[in-house]
């Protein structure tokens, strides 16, 4: 298997056909990450969710990480991480072409699984709706892909016992077991 | 769709079938989060990688959060998060016990796709392997599980557009609409 870094066109291609990531956050230096789900134009991925811990460490404090990742195969897959800003849009009226566009977004993309949306619906009957519409300003956006060497197997999703045998922590497990890497 | 906190135990169980995380660190209120496997052995998460930004960061604050998932469907999914402290296993004689216990818990269950192992095989050639050896010890945990609510048809993998059209979050949107609700 290969490892190599992804240029930023090739992520943001990645980007633009995902629609779940993990979202961190942070606060007095305790991270957080749940599931999100996400509409991506360039330069934000938009969001909607309803007033919780999430919305209220990012309103303290801006700074959010996102992962995503394509899982095709034990050698075949991608994982990309956004450093970026949040955003949140008002419901006021200087927000509202933003927030017009943010719902016509989440509106044409809706998927099925909808966590932040489903939440509000069945947890909390006698709390009030608050929806908060968001986006995440991209920064800083890296990724890995990895991919068969050449002339090895490409493996199937679930490895055989040979397989795993193989697989690349336990050859360096016992590599360091022979080094007398103190394991 | 019905959504309902896990307990602890429940989410115990789920935990101890799983085997790929995110984990999400943090520096100066920068969170960090990137996809890990991670071995389950009671009050720890066990983990081997090498140096890099991940390590940094957890050793200048070891805050972090572990976020984990399983969608069976659109409406049957489970989510967890986790509170916990990142504790490195040194390669010195104080350590020596928990360093063979964590070696030998992570070649018992090493699995197919360790993206921590095989980058340091692929990426950095010229740089020496230096292997870390960690748990993360948990503190908080709690989850969440969705679940088809009564009389509702259980979902395929992906919806059918009928299905689409009923999304919970387009009802949202589209009750926010009638409401009123600013967007």
């Amino acid at each position: 298997m290969w490892i190599q870094d992804m240029t930023t066109s090739e992520c943001l291609r990645i980007l633009a056909s995902t629609k779940l990531g993990r979202l961190a956050s942070a606060r007095e230096n305790q991270p957080y990450v749940v599931p999100f789900y996400f509409v991506y134009d360039e330069p934000y991925l938009y969001s909607f969710t309803t007033l919780g811990q999430k919305v209220e460490w990012m309103r303290s404090n801006p700074l959010v990480c996102v992962e995503l990742d394509e899982v095709e195969s034990s050698d075949y897959w991608a994982s990309i991480v956004i450093f970026g800003q949040y955003e949140e849009l008002p419901d006021i009226l200087e927000w509202k072409q933003e927030r017009l566009h943010a719902y016509a977004l989440l509106q044409k993309h809706a998927e099925w699984w909808e966590p932040g949306s489903a939440s509000c619906t069945h947890r909390s009957h006698e709390q009030p709706l608050i929806p908060v519409f968001y986006r995440i300003r991209i920064g800083r956006i890296t990724g890995r892909r990895a991919t068969p060497s050449p002339g090895e197997p490409v493996r199937s999703e679930k490895p055989s016992p040979a397989e795993k045998s193989q697989s690349w922590l336990r050859r360096i497990l016992n590599a360091l077991s022979m080094r007398g890497c103190g394991v």
